[in-house]
């Protein structure tokens, strides 16, 4: 009866209100227990969206999601600029080339942070722009709304993988003009895993209905279509969906904003606790970086060897570094459902493990200086 | 405080030990509390496809499952025999032609049962042939060995439509060579809507290595390799795996030939008490038909009318006739978590309504005659 811990960058923990919610008895998607449901969680995503166009459920991961983008706006051989500064930068790359783009792949070192010039220079005659707001492998939080408009002012259409930030971090659908969107439902909308959500802007369905790749079950033309008439094209994931509306009423009750501001709340302090131990971040030390935090192994250390020593021996998970980082980074993540005491709990247990390996890192000070970083926050 | 009771071909009703394993805490997908779930799933699966195939699972409905087969094995231009008898038929054309195969379309009428003859004549040529086993919209379970040696003969290969026939009525996936069959959780396999689960044959494997459309998350050689080292392509849908993962267990502990048996005795006790009533059957009398039975509605009632009434006034949810049927049929699910209480409680509330709309219909006859159909089945 070991206790369990996930610190994972998602899945996500999610509420036991919203699970109780998934487990509630199945209705059918046709009838008036259902719509209810469903016309109020397509409303929430809006709202937490910010924008005004209908927000696209499809029963998929967040790679679906993004795929549904690709497969929309593609017809072969058009110009993609496809953005990568880590691991989910060159899963699009991989779509867009499975797709037959003529993909430009602006490619970064992992954990660089992309800049709007090289967006802007790059990004003309290209038909859209996919852009990854938090780069879940590497904690770096983008400048979208900077990126998103050197895109526009080249003429493309902008793509942009919320995955991990929506929700977590300021986004602006309309605001910034972002013509697609897409996130999840596992990581801050705290629900399990098996629902992607995708805005699309009417310049980027009049892109759709002129072209794209074959597509049927991704078709945003058909699930719009369908979903303003409350009609699901095909059996919505019945159960996911109550649980998402439970999750999204959470977040709005305390509004975007204090989301928001959590967020970097924890960021903070997971930064200034594994600072505090003698660690080296390995995402930037910036309150934009609110996702997810990757940090250094210390020297002679094999970060996939504490974190499997975490899980194995304590009941901790955490999340490994991913492809050129897999064992010298580990990450910690705390989007959504994450309260300050996880970061506590999180630091500690890395500190414990950290000192059975025999790391020469201070002990007692990570917990103790994350609380107080979380409170300089809110006072600042 | 109404009580609700659903009697539809899908999503079915879920037993409350799935449901509460769905709403366990989130585990991390790359852990080994995960790991043993997702290999004993898929082993289960197996057994219950009754093959040596990996069967591929993906986040997605039913129709993203059959769209898979269609993205790995559609090359533009490949000819394909698509076999449609009802609603699920036509839109396994419509997907066909979304990824422009040159289909040809063998449409029968909304009822009939499709013939091996007809399939032998027409396949030649044809990479692959589509069947629906079970054709939800009508009730006909269709003679899938038959159809599948007529297509194999014929040169080409086999997807089948089991989403609401897999774990109900017989299928063999290897022993009638059945190059690929897709199906859902959310029908006999007693899981909330949300997985979509194919198996291919190496035939179908070397066809998609060969051709097909641009494709990455319904790719199967992705998800098969993935699978393989049970490490999945995606975020799986940890919670509904969960779930499936009690649904087959409990599956495999009667064993599915006592799941055949029990839904070939629900049928026909659906279909004696629903004539001992003084209704029309609308799908065939005979026991293969044992997934969902269609019933005309008497003459002067609205089949629509009648449903609203048994949901609005009594909390009981039937399934409606679908395109061309209306109106005229409704329909009664009894897949998966169905015992015969169930069937005279839907075909009680049938009489109820039918008497509360002035419908001429024997009284206090139909749950009787359909336990007793029950009892002879097992007797016979």
């Amino acid at each position: 009866m070991e206790k369990r811990y996930l610190f994972t960058p998602g899945p996500t923990p999610v509420p036991p209100e919203v699970l109780a919610a998934t487990a509630a008895p199945i209705v059918h998607h046709r009838g008036p227990d259902f719509r209810v449901v469903y016309e109020r969680c397509l409303t929430r995503l809006r709202e937490v969206f910010r924008t005004e166009n209908e927000v696209l459920m499809f029963v998929a991961t967040g790679t679906g999601g993004f795929e549904s983008a690709v497969a929309n706006l593609t017809s072969p051989g058009d110009r993609a600029l496809v953005v990568s500064a880590g691991s989910f930068g060159e899963r699009w790359a991989a779509v867009a080339n499975a797709y037959g783009a003529d993909a430009d792949h602006l490619r970064y070192a992992w954990g660089e942070t992309p800049s709007p010039d090289d967006v802007g220079e790059r990004a003309a005659g290209a038909k859209y722009v996919t852009l990854v707001h938090s780069e879940t492998s590497t904690g770096v939080v983008a400048d979208v709304e900077a990126l998103a408009s050197a895109a526009h002012e080249a003429g493309a259409l902008v793509v942009v993988d919320a995955v991990s930030s929506l929700g977590a971090v300021p986004l602006e659908t309309d605001a910034w003009k972002l013509d697609v969107v897409v996130t999840g439902s596992q990581k801050a909308l705290m629900t399990p895993p098996g629902l992607a959500l995708v805005s699309a802007s009417e310049a980027a369905y009049e892109a759709a209905a002129a072209g794209g790749a074959p597509r049927f079950y991704f078709d945003w033309a058909r699930t719009r279509k369908a979903q303003e008439a409350l009609n699901a094209a095909f059996t919505p994931a019945v159960s996911l969906v109550a649980g998402l509306d439970v999750a999204l009423g959470m977040v709005l009750e305390d509004g975007l904003d204090a989301m928001f501001e959590r967020h970097a709340r924890l960021g903070r302090a997971c930064r200034e606790g594994a600072k505090a131990m003698g660690l080296e971040l390995f995402s930037p030390d910036n309150d934009r970086s609110a996702v997810v935090t990757a940090i250094r192994a210390p020297a002679g250390v094999d970060s996939d060897e504490l974190l499997l020593l975490l899980r194995d021996r304590h009941g901790v998970t955490l999340a490994p570094g991913q492809g050129e980082l897999k064992g010298k980074v580990f990450r910690i993540g705390h989007i959504g459902w994450f309260d300050v005491f996880d970061i506590a709990s999180a630091l500690s247990a890395v500190e414990l493990a950290l000192t059975e390996l025999g790391a020469p890192i201070e002990r007692g000070v990570a917990a103790a200086r994350a609380f107080e970083a979380y409170d300089e926050f809110a006072a600042a």
